[in-house]
C-alpha cells in the first residue's frame, strides 16, 4: 500500500501517519510545510493552488488516499469562507488521484454534516442538515466525491468524524484548553457540564482510518467511539489527573446557541468490520495532561 | 426589475420569460442559441465556458437572476458526468452576479435531491439522500449556493421542482410521448398505472418563479401542485382528449427500479404566500395535446 495524507501535519495527520507506518504502509506526507517523521517521504504543496498536486500524484501513482488537510483553526473554520475552496480542491485532488491510477480513498468529514435536533446520530437514517458554512461544504464534498469516485472505479469511504481528542490537539480545543488553565493554576470555566458528546481517541480514529482503507470501504459512515461523556464528567477527570477539582467552573460559560445538549452515535458500520475503540477516556486523557504538562515545564524553563 | 434568465430557450425558461414580461420585467435571455422573443433581450453564451457571464452581468449588472440551465436530455441527465460541470457553472454565475451588484436569485432545484423512501416529500422535513448524479450535484448545489449567497447578501429560492409539464416540453417526455404516440395512431403504453407524481403545469410553475423573485424568498422549496396523478389516470385523460383510448397499454412498460409508487407533496411555502395552481389538468393537457396535434400536421403537410 503506498498512500498519500494529505493535512499531513494536522493532528489527526499525525495520528494517521504513524498507523500506517505500523501497518507497513508506504507513507507520503502532504503538507503546507515539510513533514519531519521517520520512514515517511514529506512531500510540500498548498492544495488550494490550481493543480497543487497532480504532478506530484503523476509521479508518485499512490494506490491509496488519505484526504485530512482543511481550514480548522478553532473558532474561525465553522464560517471561514474558504470552507469553499476545500470543496473545489477536495474534488481536484480526488480527480488528479483517480487519473494517476489510485484506487481507494479516505476523506475526513464532519458530524456537523447531520441534523443535530435529534440529539441522535445515526449514520444510516440522520437527514443532512448542516447548521454552519463547514457543515455545508462537507455535506456537499460528501455528495460530490461519493458519485464522483463511484464513476471512476474507485472506492471512497466518506468518514464523519466525531469529536476527537489525544496528544497534539490544537491548544485552542477543548481538553488542551482546560489541561493548561488547570496546570497554570487559573480557573478553567466549561460551557454546560450535561452537554454530552463523542469524543474518540486520535488513536482509535487512526486505527478506523487504516481499517477502511484495507477494506475498500465506499460510502459514508460515522467515526466515533459509541460512547458520549458529558463535558462536566471529562472537565472532572481532567482536573482530578491533575489534582485542581478546586478550579474548575463547570457551566461558568454560555450554551453554544442552538446546540443540542446531547449527539450521541455508534459506529455501526466501523463496528461490522470488528473495530472498537482501544484506549480508555482515562488513559487517553492522562496522554493528554502529561503532554501539556511536558510543555508547560519546556516552556518554564526555556 | 432587471432579470437575467439562462436555460432561456428551455421548456421551462421559455415561460418564465412570457411571465416576467406580463409582470412588466425588463428581461434578459441567456442561452446557447438566442431566444427570439417579443420585448426580450437576447444574449448568447455557454455558461460551460469559464468565465461565460462575467462579463455580461458586469454591463446589464440585473438585479434579478433565474438560473435554469443544467444538462436535461431525456434519458441522459439523470447520469450524465456534465452534471458536475453544471455545478462548478452554477457557483460562478452566482459569485459573479453578486460581484455585478445582483441583489435575488432563483435557482431551479429537483425534487430528485429528496429521500424517495417515504412516497411523501416534504419541503421542512425529508432529508436530502439523492440515487442519481443529477440529484446529488442539485443538492450539493442547494448546499453550496445558498451558503455563498448567504454569506454575500443575496438571496437565493432553491425550487426543487416537481414534474412540470405544459407546452413546449422535449417530445421524450412522458405527455409528449403518449401525445404523439396516440396521434400517430399508435399503440401508446405507459409504465405501472398506479404510479402517482405530482405533476405542475409549466405555466403555475413560472408564476411561482417569478412570485419567489418578488418576494425575495431566500432558501430551498418545494415547486409543485400540492396534488398527485396517478400515470394510468394522466393516460386516460390524454386519450380522451384524443379520442383513442383503445390505444392505451397501461402498465405495459416496467418500473423504474426503486421508484416508488407515490411522490406527494404540499407546497407549504408557495402557499403561505399566497400562491395556488390555476391551471386545472384537464386543461393543461388540453393545451399539451393541441400543440402536438398542430405540430403533427404541420409535419404532415410538409
Amino acid at each position: 500500500m503506498r498512500v498519500l495524507v494529505t493535512g499531513a501535519n494536522g493532528f489527526i495527520g499525525r495520528a494517521v501517519i504513524a498507523r500506517l507506518r505500523t501497518d507497513g504502509a508506504e507513507v507520503h506526507a502532504l503538507g503546507r510545510r515539510a513533514l519531519a517523521a521517520d520512514g515517511v517521504t514529506a512531500h510540500t504543496a498548498d492544495l488550494l493552488e490550481p493543480n497543487a498536486a497532480a504532478t506530484l500524484l503523476a509521479r508518485l501513482r499512490p494506490s491509496h488516499l488519505v484526504h485530512l488537510a482543511w481550514t480548522t483553526t478553532p473558532g474561525r473554520y465553522w464560517d471561514d469562507p474558504v470552507n469553499h475552496d476545500w470543496v473545489t480542491a477536495s474534488l481536484a485532488l480526488l480527480r488528479d488521484f483517480a487519473a494517476a491510477g489510485g484506487r481507494h480513498a479516505f476523506f475526513a468529514g464532519s458530524c456537523a454534516e447531520y441534523d443535530w435536533q435529534d440529539g441522535r446520530l445515526d449514520e444510516a437514517t440522520t437527514p443532512l442538515r448542516p447548521r454552519t458554512r463547514y457543515g455545508r461544504c462537507k455535506a456537499a464534498l460528501s455528495l460530490l466525491a461519493g458519485d464522483l469516485a463511484a464513476a471512476q472505479g474507485l472506492t471512497l469511504a466518506w468518514g464523519r468524524i466525531h469529536f476527537p481528542y489525544g496528544p497534539g490537539e490544537h491548544p485552542e480545543r477543548l481538553v488542551p484548553q482546560l489541561a493548561r488553565k488547570l496546570l497554570a493554576g487559573e480557573p478553567a470555566a466549561t460551557g454546560p457540564a450535561a452537554v454530552a458528546r463523542d469524543f474518540i481517541h486520535v488513536d482509535d480514529l487512526a486505527a478506523a482510518v487504516a481499517l477502511l482503507l484495507r477494506q475498500g470501504h465506499h460510502g459514508a459512515l460515522d467515526l466515533c467511539s459509541g460512547r458520549s461523556t458529558e463535558v462536566g464528567e471529562l472537565a472532572r477527570r481532567i482536573a482530578a489527573l491533575l489534582g485542581r477539582e478546586d478550579l474548575l467552573q463547570l457551566g461558568a460559560l454560555p450554551a453554544r446557541p442552538g446546540d443540542p445538549l446531547r449527539l450521541d452515535a455508534t459506529p455501526r458500520t466501523l463496528q461490522s468490520f470488528g473495530w472498537a475503540p482501544r484506549v480508555g477516556l482515562d488513559a487517553g486523557l492522562r496522554q493528554c495532561v502529561d503532554t501539556w504538562r511536558e510543555r508547560a515545564l519546556v516552556e518554564t524553563a526555556a
